[in-house]
């Protein structure tokens, strides 16, 4: 990401004043609060996954190789999506002097684009991984992972543009996508996925993790709880010999 | 819950001296410390469960769709249960100006006019969930779960309005009723079930959670977190094949 | 436990200069913080297990029935050793005004008495739990947890009065009670099991936890972590397969 | 270890000024916030594991037998690099006077002599000691643990003096010592591990747990972060009949 890197802003500033708040939603303050609460949750170990918050035009970054629950403001990324034309050539409002993108970038920004989520978050989470593991063991169909029949189902939302979240009875269905060595080359295969899965807030990645999103920083949160619970429940489940789509619908 | 909500208080006060106290004892203060407690138990992931505490004639119920850990007690709602007599048109007393009512208040209120709880707990834990999908999968008299020989059973009364606890040859009995796509269809099969076991403390909502409630805060708290390690004991009893019930007594 | 009860201290006066210190290290401040912390590594839930130190003459105790993480100094009881000839008639020279004492307070006593434990620690841990419900499975010799060839069993003493910990290759041997309805009635049985494995510093108690102590309060809890920490690896061990001793020595 | 520590600073002065900072990244302080954080992942049970970490010629030392989350800077070790000439005779800048030095000592001392690391952990974390002892149940080449095709893989440098870190694909190789009965006896064979794996950043202890490093205090907590993340799912895979080898390179 060096020639990422080397495109910071020109202007030789610091440009804190993008970063600076004293109030706790202040998006800049409340990645640094979510990042701290998922290394709790073992979502972002070793300076794996991350967060990323767009209010209007701009769009707050975690940076790349830190250690998530000691994040400060400080080390935050801004850039600006309308002048997001090329993204090889991505210019940031605002770097931190000595840090690195985080390579995650591409991925939420198809989130904020195509979706115009207000937050995306990225989970190396186990629970996630193993069900990716697990699908992968089938015969057929291994790219999609369905639950239905559980309560939790319905802390999701319906999908892109819609009103009201999904029912007891519907199946919520995941993507899974092959992971790539560059973080980045995901990029195409995660928007083919949300195209193929319009409704989707969240895509699986093999032997990776997960990206969700949500319309707000409570919506992508949330989100991201409860599938973390799926997971672990589906993984759990399996260990039980109990299947993920019940049928009583 | 639209229909319920534009029912608020219709003098257009916030009635927040309802909900404003120092004393950390106070149920608006109370409930935001145990949903706090409750999310880092994985109770409550992603806006699920609940808590809902009663003082002589007043409700107070956290709301629905919130982050349980971030609750603050102007997010409470109040209802006086003697003001309650018509369900489908509930006047509360005091209600949050941007929240909407759980959909856990008629069962929450299930618990304290049938049993006079003092405090009713609705928790996601995917160890309930898990021991309700374990029943499911057995051929007979899949509604109930039983465990006996376990000490930490002596943790739970002996029921409405007796005297002291269970002992440990006794044999605890949660009844389990089938989940519905809308959580306030629930409350006619849970007052069933509180009728056909009248001296439970709880009732498991089968691939959903549980509903737990007692005298008492302490109690309902106490009583939920028994019941919790006993479902987890019971999913790891049954990974090493061990029955739950003993042949002792 | 209500005869105990009423045989508090006799003078009418609470007596609070037993409990009430600004020093972090004195036994009514370390009790609950100790507790405070089982509670978050699950030995504690629901107000089952308990802890007391023993400073000289003087006993600690944690009351009956409270909230363990809610504990504070006001709730601790104190009683004398040396005043102590009969555990019926047992007098209290500092007792909380609307608590009960523990019903471990015998079992305790047993440590401090007849292995002149400074802290002895009482846990309802599920891994402790399931090891005992493991061995109950076991044709023969059920009433004994033997584990040898882990590094952490070198966080035991050898043995009462002796000098130096256990080596690796070194078999640390628990010896398991039968548990009963009162939890008083296993002070006998505790009191065999430390006469036949006098170098114990533990028993586990079956379908119910582990007592545990050690000649300070480091010592009891460090020991307590330590064998924590094998009851869950024997679980883990036994789903994986692996048998709990190793053929190296 | 007596011997060692008579052998502590021989001008009777307690040379606090080694370990006195209000810098919360001064290496005497920062030992003790990492061991607190390791003590809540489970890595440093009953006083079990230890951190070490050099800045120049000066290394800083967990003591023996301490509780790792009531560790202060007071009772950190220090000694020097270079006046270390004679591992048998091991001269002390800084002891606290009531306290051992760590048997990990010369463990601690191979990363930093034979890799120039800036700090090394030890950890007893049950995944390192269960994925040594699932190796040890394999009939051939028990003394490597491999895995590859995991995300969290890329979270390690790919060796000495190499730049850059192990991608997707690439096998991660973690070496396995057997265990002594005296932790010190450990050098000679951990110092043979890291020469036959010389790009390795840690060693597993069969049946006792993991020493790992990197070049800074962040790199060596990560990548303990990292390999932790990867015992923890490799262990879960196993339950789960998924093999630790993809065959997708």
């Amino acid at each position: 990401m060096a020639s990422t890197n080397s495109q910071e802003q020109s202007d030789g500033h610091n440009h804190d004043h993008f970063i600076k708040s004293t109030d706790s939603q202040h998006p800049a303050n409340l990645i640094c609060t979510l990042c701290e609460k998922f290394y709790h949750l073992g979502w972002v170990a070793g300076t794996g996954g991350g967060a990323s918050i767009r209010d209007n035009d701009l769009v707050y970054l975690a940076p790349s190789g830190v250690q998530k629950e000691l994040m400060k403001p400080e080390d935050i990324y801004v850039l600006s999506i309308t002048q997001q034309k090329d993204p090889k050539n991505r210019v940031y409002l605002r770097a931190p002097p000595s840090l690195k993108p985080s390579q995650c970038t591409p991925l939420f920004m198809a989130a904020f684009t195509k979706r115009n989520a207000g937050c995306c978050i990225h989970t190396h989470s186990q629970w996630a991984v193993l069900v990716t593991l697990l699908l992968e063991t089938r015969p057929l169909n291994t790219n999609v992972f369905e639950i239905n029949n559980i309560e939790q189902i319905k802390g999701f939302g319906k999908g892109f543009q819609k009103q009201g979240n999904l029912g007891y009875h519907d199946t919520l269905r995941i993507p899974v996508i092959e992971n790539t060595p560059h973080e980045e080359d995901l990029t195409e295969s995660l928007e083919e996925a949300m195209d193929k899965y319009p409704d989707t807030y969240a895509v699986l990645v093999r032997r990776h993790g997960l990206y969700v999103w949500g319309e707000t920083v409570h919506k992508a949160k949330t989100q991201a709880e409860s599938l973390d619970y799926l997971f672990q429940l589906a993984v759990e489940m399996k260990k039980l010999g109990i299947p993920w789509l019940g049928n009583i619908a």
